[in-house]
């Protein structure tokens, strides 16, 4: 395809399945990289060696990390008895990255949806209950991606968990510095419907 | 800042140094490969790898391959009395795709400019000039953008080479299957002014 010795081309191939690459901008990548093949290939190709080598997933929350337990599940400061559920590893950093949740975290790796034949056993779910008798847990949190399949699975988690502890989810409304005016009919409804005295 | 392990946090700074890729995206995007270890991850590592390692410069025209020569360079049947200058690498491979060039190449490596302080020596001008006579070349194509710093270096190049081969350069006007209506007043113009008997 791009006329490169083969073993580019491989690298091309294998770059290009990338999200957020196509053939094109793969192959922009891979000249940037030869390029810089002291400063940058070389340290990047030793940086995925050695985190392909190490990352695994938490066997307790889903997480992503270096060890059996992730740091989070293994610190006892973050067992107060919450825990936060999210469809997947990027929503757990962008909650972490907000620093205002205390708890634990358990990743469900997905949604439920029919069309794909994914149920609760292929999403950690019968874990989580399992972890919220055996953790003591008072409350789940569900950040969920307000979408169908996020908001479907939220009800059917809160359903398995209602009467073993509090669950409880994110609130909709009008993000922070967002204008009305480009807000979909949806998000000022439910921000109409949960307002809250002044 | 994503709140991942360490070594996740070096691998996801260093994808976002390559063109394409921001922050967001390559977080997305290390998310995926360690998901993908075993299928996506260790073999891009290694393809990466073993490419820093073998990947060169062709000591002649400036094409990437393996070898001090490039595939171009060392095959016999492209000495047909041709050179086609183009500025980077990935200019040459898009030729290569079209498939229609039979003779070598000679990467400029950018293009002059008298802001960058980019003279001839930075771009491998002394160097084609050498080759058009050692080589006994008949012709230079020059295949350079058609940008302002483009067709300077196009000008600059064929000033130096006027009195050594014939100096020609890729034809402007409609690319194939281009609409009128949605090409700009500065195509049309050269597409005028180049037009040719039906």
């Amino acid at each position: 395809m791009s006329q490169a010795p083969s073993d580019i081309d491989d690298l091309i191939d294998l770059m290009a399945r990338l999200p957020g690459l196509g053939p094109r901008s793969a192959r922009r990548a891979v000249l940037r990289l030869i390029q810089k093949r002291g400063k940058l290939m070389q340290p990047l190709a030793q940086a995925m060696q050695g985190v392909a080598d190490t990352a695994r997933e938490c066997l307790q929350c889903g997480n992503i990390g270096s060890d059996d337990l992730c740091k989070i599940c293994a610190s006892e400061k973050r067992a107060n008895g919450e825990i936060c559920v999210v469809e997947d590893v990027a929503d757990l950093w962008a909650m972490e990255r907000a620093g205002v949740f205390g708890g634990r975290y358990h990743v469900l790796g997905g949604t439920l949806s029919a069309l794909d034949a994914i149920g609760p056993e292929d999403l950690r779910i019968p874990a989580l209950v399992r972890r919220v008798t055996e953790e003591g847990i008072n409350e789940v949190i569900l950040a969920l991606n307000a979408t169908v399949d996020g908001q479907t699975t939220a009800h059917y988690i809160a359903d398995e968990l209602a009467e073993r502890c509090a669950v409880t989810s994110l609130a909709q409304g009008v993000p922070i510095g967002g204008e009305l005016d480009y807000l979909d009919d949806g998000t000022i409804t439910a921000a109409l419907k949960a307002r809250k005295g002044f």
